[in-house]
């Protein structure tokens, strides 16, 4: 090796030691004759000195350092003059005193500041992303990856899994998310199709016995675009025999609990994991991923305004609608604009309107409200008491914002959900320190999906339905309950599973319900309909997001920022700059011709 | 969890205890009014039995079962009755009693025994490879698998490596194999390529700092389909700066060698790993990746036959060619019949013929053989010293055949290497329990392409060359040696590792003598090249190809063997019966038009 030290190890101990190190120029400073450079790897920064009368040739050299530039030298680790310690850095009480200064690599003026935290436009960061890893934040974010695949790793070895690897090109099947495809050349014509995900290959691993397998697999879905999604992905994939719901979620509560625990032993979390019922949130929450970190449920205010005699709240409640409110801590005294872009907001979310309802008079006890103090265009509707009412059922006070949408219980919900949402981050509601983890269970196994006037799978058609629920399955398919288990944490469903139908004719019966053709099913779903013919066990598994948990654990608002190499917003490379034009032979030889859209 | 013991590991520690088992029936057998049942799961193997005495509804249920279903049941561990024990089963102290009986899942009939290790044809094996895994073979070399990339990651963790996920889709850069082409939907008429390797990546990541990276990376390349290639694979992806070959190699050497003494113990290897050089192996074994388990060197007899008269030999050292020639073992009485094989196998592989030499009278001293003995087309031309000069030189003894090849000195190395490696497998030399290591260095940088009257990379163009060859670069490129490192095993290589140009001057200079335009060169490589610019520190890498080590340590002829769900050998995937034909919706949402060949 060209060193023997690394430079953030360095510390009291090592002085008198003679080192060798190597690594990059990260700040230069000249005092005098001394000239100072901090040479940073991997690990950390040292300070070195090169002193004219300690070595003069290697001073010399010194002379031509710029940020950046690749060195290797030797030198004796001081302790720093009294008064010079750096107590910020780890290594901040010693320096290495040079003596020798070797020259590796020179380097251009970069780009951006790799020795500073400031803000860098993304696209720049991303055509120099080999300088933007430099960066502590970046380097980071790439070590804690590390860290918790290899512990995820570790976790479910120590749990007797197998690691097991699944191809990627695999068959076509159109269904679900769109496939990449990828032409065939020794079968002109025909085409390969990108794994979406090992889904049916572990569900084969289970019928071949293996019983504990995971993997940690890039998955490929050519979806649209949205700001943090990448055209490939990885996922923990995981599945397991002989298992039922509980087991799952014991599973992954100990995964994650310990992982956060490990890899970031300063966030908080509360265990057991909540496990909170689909139905349940999404009339608390207005959304299948709440973020738990605070409250702000949505209160059914729907039995204190059915008769206020303010038709926006009464004739909903008349028609069977709900009226529903959530309150936003110490938004009382918002002016005129702040309230309408609120209005302006729930009508883009979707509703019809919003009727505020500030209470005045921060500090005072709820009890001593009075009407003066209330503003809202529906206060001439409402009495004292049912204002009270209110206040009470959403934990608004004195000085608080009250949020009331009426209407049809699911568009309300949604509405009020994206507004917490949204009120949630413009008031720093979640500590960034917390985790709040939680599951959510007795999701309906099929929704109706009114565009095309037919059932869908509300996760995918393999999760299997209550066995309590079974004799709905033909008549009543919407109130069967499927047997999934979705982890979430911090407003992000970060782990989807469910337990699976091992039972070939079942699932040959959802995929009907499903409106799949017989001849659609065998195609489609053929090698797993008869793999289950032959003795497959019962099993269910889960598939958690690698690149968002590791943004939520690193703090980072993008999964980019935790992954090396990410495409754009726009699924453009800027180092690679792919996708490309292709040579003609190359598209000769896949039997292909490119037809440019007008 | 439906079962709280684990079939095969029941020993007589468990006896008394109360059991649930969950698992396959591997095998029924019916013993007056007994049901015995071997039931499996992934850990083994347990007898399990069915008494009407002691359990009248199991039994009742038991009578149902056949091969593999799939079944859980309750019962007490029991000493087997005296006599009974089967030593060779881990389990075979003990059998369950069983209590309770219930049937998860019925099975068809198998296509083939899984409770036996029969030959099966191996489209079969495919077609049903969820039957294949259950047998012991599959899920041993499958676990094997786990084993070898877990201790790999282990390892390499243990020593400051971070494993770093890059990308899948790229850019296609049309140099080396073949790009498998994926179309773009969002940017029409543009394709990416599925990475061949992480080559220009990892190097990036140097570039970037990390200093110590590794992947489990799938790397896909869309080459002609041999017996043993798949369309994807799998390989340790590692590279590392401040480090030369030394370094290299000794990190190799220790990943190996533990690697071996951790998950196949029985096995023999031998340390240090010899450093053998490329001309010299060419010229001892005439191949690159030379089986060294055993002899049956090639021996230079040019000396010794240039003037014997025989004008096969003679000639050919007068032109400036060589006369080599390898022993084979006990062949010394092959019949007419097999010695025209091997002269027609000569041919084949290029030779203008083959001249056998036989030593007859086996068990006969070297120094009593006599002329009458040596039987050959070229004995007439011989003198019994020569005969023993040339024995001696190939290390034949009586009873030996001595095979001789006249030639130009590369032809003949190669056709004498494959002869040997033939001769090898078919008089099996080689112990199949030695693990041969060895290192191959010393390759020229490059080698001249015949056919496109250029130079090419011997290895791949970010090779760096020796640096006291540098000063031949430009005049004698053919002289340059580079700095390359191959770990050869049991005659396959392995891994190809180098230490890598981190200088763009010389990088680009490398380019230009592989006869790239400097336009080719930004468009390929500018990306590389570019970073650079920026400080990159000296570095290499290795990238030991997965699929291939594991089938070596499981002991399987193909690595189909050690992969989950392979393609066969035409690339199909017999499970899955990809490729297959897309929807016109598909094709028409990727730009591109089907052009079925005439």
């Amino acid at each position: 090796m060209l060193k023997d030290h690394l430079c953030g190890e360095l510390t009291a101990n090592n002085v008198g030691e003679k080192v060798t190190l190597a690594g990059w120029v990260h700040r230069r400073r000249d005092h005098g004759n001394l000239i100072f450079i901090d040479v940073r790897d991997r690990s950390g920064i040292v300070q070195v000195v090169f002193n004219p009368e300690n070595a003069r040739e290697a001073h010399h050299a010194a002379e031509a350092l710029r940020s950046e530039f690749v060195i290797r030298l030797t030198g004796k680790a001081m302790p720093r003059p009294e008064g010079t310690e750096n107590k910020k850095m780890p290594t901040g009480a010693v320096e290495i005193l040079a003596e020798t200064l070797e020259i590796l690599n020179e380097s251009k003026t970069p780009p951006f500041y790799v020795n500073e935290e400031v803000e860098v436009d993304e696209s720049l960061r991303l055509k120099f992303r080999y300088l933007d890893i430099r960066r502590e934040r970046m380097r980071d974010n790439i070590i804690l990856r590390h860290k918790v695949v290899t512990f995820m790793r570790q976790y479910l070895n120590d749990r007797g899994f197998l690691e097991i690897e699944t191809p990627i090109l695999l068959k076509s099947t159109p269904e679900g998310a769109r496939d990449y495809l990828v032409p065939s050349r020794l079968y002109p014509g025909k085409f390969y199709a990108l794994a979406q995900s090992p889904q049916q290959l572990k569900q084969l691993l289970m019928v071949a016995g293996v019983e504990k397998y995971y993997q940690i697999a890039r998955c490929f879905r050519d979806e649209d675009l949205r700001a943090d999604r990448q055209m490939e992905f990885t996922q923990l994939d995981l599945e397991m025999s002989f298992v039922d719901e509980d087991d799952m979620m014991q599973l992954l509560e100990g995964l994650f609990s310990s992982l956060v625990e490990t890899v970031t032993p300063g966030k908080t979390f509360r265990k057991p994991f909540p496990r909170l019922s689909f139905h349940d949130i999404m009339d608390r929450y207005g959304c299948d991923k709440p973020d738990l970190r605070f409250g702000m449920e949505l209160a059914d205010i729907s039995d204190i305004v059915a008769g206020c005699g303010f038709g926006v709240f009464s004739n909903t409640v008349a028609r069977g609608g709900v009226v529903k409110a959530i309150s936003a801590p110490g938004c009382g005294a918002y002016n005129k604009s702040q309230i309408e872009e609120l209005i302006e907001l729930s009508k883009k979310l979707g509703a019809a309107g919003l009727v505020p309802i500030a209470l005045g008079g921060e500090g005072v006890e709820l009890g001593q409200l009075s009407m003066d103090k209330v503003k809202s265009v529906a206060a001439k509707y409402l009495t004292l008491d049912q204002v009270k009412a209110i206040a009470s059922r959403t934990g608004a006070g004195a000085g608080d914002l009250i949020l009331v949408v009426a209407g049809e219980r699911e568009r309300t919900n949604a509405v009020l959900g994206q507004l917490r949402n949204e009120l949630g981050a413009r008031l720093n509601l979640a500590d960034p320190n917390e985790l709040a983890f939680a599951f959510v269970v007795d999701f309906p196994l099929f929704t109706w999906n009114e565009e095309d006037n037919r059932w869908q799978a509300t996760h995918h058609p393999f999760t299997a339905p209550r066995p309590e629920d079974m004799p709905l399955l033909i008549e009543q398919p919407g109130k069967v309950h499927g047997r999934h288990y979705d982890l979430v944490l911090n407003g992000y469903e970060i782990a989807g599973g469910s337990i699976r139908i091992h039972q070939p004719e079942l699932q040959r019966q959802v995929f009907r319900i499903l409106g799949h053709s017989e001849e659609r099913i065998q195609t489609l779903f053929g090698q797993l309909l008869d793999a289950f013919e032959y003795g497959a066990p019962p099993h269910g598994g889960v598939a958690p997001g690698i690149d968002r948990v590791v943004a939520i654990l690193a703090g980072e608002p993008t999964i980019r920022e935790v992954i090396a190499f990410p495409k754009n917003q726009a699924g453009l490379d800027l180092l690679f700059g792919s996708p490309s034009e292709v040579t003609q032979t190359q598209i000769d030889a896949v039997h292909i011709s490119v037809k440019l859209p007008e």
